[in-house]
């Protein structure tokens, strides 16, 4: 049968991969393209320029999501989408993401060099937005097209420097006239780096997500007084540092608690003023908690609010605390899942099911189109960091398996 | 005797520290008129206009430290110096430093009123750099002047945006030409406000400095392991924000188990990449270490790089410790504090000695030249802070007391 030869070109994906991380590298050899600046614009022109070359007509929302589209046979088909994100952390890695679009990518190339024909559509999408570095939250334009965010609300996102989402989107001329979430799917398909340790531990190709990891994002403010670190007597600081601190540590102990797949960690630290003879009167920080059970999630929540307001309370601190991001744990499509997993065993690798702890696109995604997600090994388990690393062979099986779970659904026609 | 009669001008003191806080006023009603920047050099315009109205002559050495000279009667008598710093934290008040500048140019002041001729000459100094915000050490150019530092070391100090201490210097035009710790002293008297909360809270308006607090700040290095907060099992965590958390609280332990003159804290804290999604590779912080007692402040040292260590070692993270400004705990010279003392007592003011909490330039000085403090009171014990405020009232006691301890000093001739 055609379709058990199909198989996607390593190198030309590897080569494209390279020539993107060419656009706003890092300084370790990773990629530093943050949404919305001229590097994600750049990195942009040059999707849309091979997406071009291959054929493919590219349609941008409101969002500056882009989705490049290959026709389908019957023209009442809805389209398979596949895709992730081009946009990196400040100190990324080449594959985050952008190895899911590019793999959609490559899928159309091959599909274009056999000369096969699919009844649906495919259609090759970048997600604008997905890291949340930049504008929190993550997943910011899946999340609008997915009706979880609000459209207007997604354009007020600020950064660091006070400029706004939606006015950058309209700086880098990525904003584009159809509406967000307008597009029906027939899948969702999302190859993404595992950015964990545990493929590569226990020798797999191919993670098969069956779930996502919820997540919750708490800002919290604690608020002491700035004053003298020389002549303030120990007992009468009120030193917003020391909160952090042992909020810190409760945030570890209590991921602990819920071993092995509940996580916590905060990544964000703002210190003020932030001078080496002053007690902190103010720091800001995000707690960032995770698992696959709504009800873990919600009670790890409910204990830092719990806990971080007794901590400060006998500290004589002041504490807010501000859900910033977050999403209930995601139960992949069974269909799709199953696409993904029969993809696997019929190429010959090695598999899993995984617990998706990162979040990603496709989270949201399966909220309006039956969605499912391929995961390949990184080395060391590293990601966001510039040292993350693949290997070309795990890029050919993610994107191979990839690209039969989305042929599966997209049906051959000749 | 006419002595005893001598009292300064307080409206005209204060009506010079509101001038002062005009330049480079600060967001919430205080100052932020750092070291070496334009506002710096406005200040320092500002206070030599002042002091040639004054009739002083003004020199400054290759630090940028100024020296108003009112010429004394006896050509071979060394002068008493009196005098602060103009310089300010990021978010300082209006009255840290600038208020023991001002005091001394009123004292001044006062003589050219009433004629009054002193044996040995007087001169007002502001001194560079004392904050040490911008660039560490503090007390930079006082510690030069002592020989605690080289002038060459001192010029390569660098900021947060890479800028010299020595390029800064010339780019504002304040580097003299004369010889850094070149003048001798007959005696040295720095007014401040106390910074702390004691003699609010006693109703004291006047602290006898018998010591200064030694200060040790050693630079925290944590590094671990930049990895995604959500896909990185928990025990296979290198968080270097974890390690930080616990060793903040350690000090913070340490410096109770040394009450009540010992403190601790880090005021400092910068954590990379600083994403909210990335487990920080690496924090670098500031702990900032002070005891009047040498054996316990060297203890303290010491005990933090022993459980810093033993802290990261058990989270699998590197950490180094690097010694980043200190001074040993300081006695002042007997006959200067006994003549502040005396002072107070003849002026009829309440009084008790102190232990300063903070370092000074005084603390320097005090290694090259007979040297003595005067404090008073500061609202709620808060500095550092631009909301820091002290009465007229407060002012006026401590610069008579500052006057009467000068004059005692300088001898009056006429």
């Amino acid at each position: 049968m055609l379709t058990d030869n199909l198989r996607i070109d390593a190198n030309r994906l590897w080569d494209s991969i390279m020539e993107m991380a060419k656009i706003a590298p890092g300084v370790a050899g990773g990629s530093n393209r943050q949404t919305l600046t001229d590097g994600d614009k750049e990195g942009r022109e040059l999707f849309q320029t091979w997406c071009k070359d291959a054929g493919l007509s590219v349609g941008v929302d409101r969002m500056g999501s882009m989705f490049a589209t290959r026709e389908g046979e019957d023209s009442d088909a809805l389209p398979v989408y596949v895709g992730s994100h081009l946009d990196t952390q400040p100190t990324g890695g080449k594959f985050d993401g952008v190895l899911g679009v590019l793999a959609g990518l490559e899928i159309v190339r091959t599909l274009n060099d056999l000369g096969v024909k699919t009844k649906h559509p495919i259609v090759v999408t970048n997600w604008t937005n997905e890291e949340g570095t930049r504008f929190a939250p993550a997943m910011l334009a899946s999340g609008v097209f997915a009706g979880i965010h609000d459209e207007e609300w997604a354009y007020e996102r600020v950064d660091n420097d006070g400029k706004t989402f939606g006015n950058e989107l309209k700086r880098i001329g990525w904003q584009g006239d159809e509406a967000t979430g307008g597009r029906k799917m027939h899948a969702f398909f999302e190859l993404h780096i595992e950015q964990g340790p545990i493929l590569e531990a226990e020798g797999k190709d191919i993670g098969v997500v069956t779930h996502g990891q919820g997540l919750s994002w708490t800002e919290v403010t604690i608020t002491g007084k700035d004053s003298h670190t020389g002549s303030t007597p120990m007992p009468m600081r009120r030193n917003a540092g020391l909160g952090m601190a042992r909020i810190l540590d409760f945030v570890n102990t209590m991921a602990f608690d819920h071993a092995p797949h509940a996580v916590g960690a905060a990544g964000h630290i703002e210190v003020y003023p932030n001078s080496r003879n002053v007690i902190p009167g103010r720091v800001v920080f995000t707690v960032d908690l995770r698992s696959p059970n709504l009800d873990i999630l919600t009670e790890m929540g409910d204990r830092l609010r719990h806990e971080g307001r007794k901590i400060c309370d006998s500290l004589d601190l002041e504490v807010t605390f501000e859900k910033v991001g977050g999403f209930d744990p995601v139960e992949f499509d069974t269909e799709c899942v199953t696409a993904v997993r029969e993809a696997a065993e019929k190429l010959g690798y090695s598999h899993r099911d995984l617990i998706s702890g990162a979040g990603h696109d496709a989270c949201w995604i399966n909220r309006v189109a039956p969605t499912a997600m391929v995961m390949c090994p990184c080395v060391d388990g590293l990601s966001h960091n510039e040292a993350e690393d693949i290997s070309l062979d795990w890029a050919k099986a993610g994107t191979d398996v990839l690209f039969h779970a989305v042929v599966e659904r997209a049906e051959i026609v000749s």
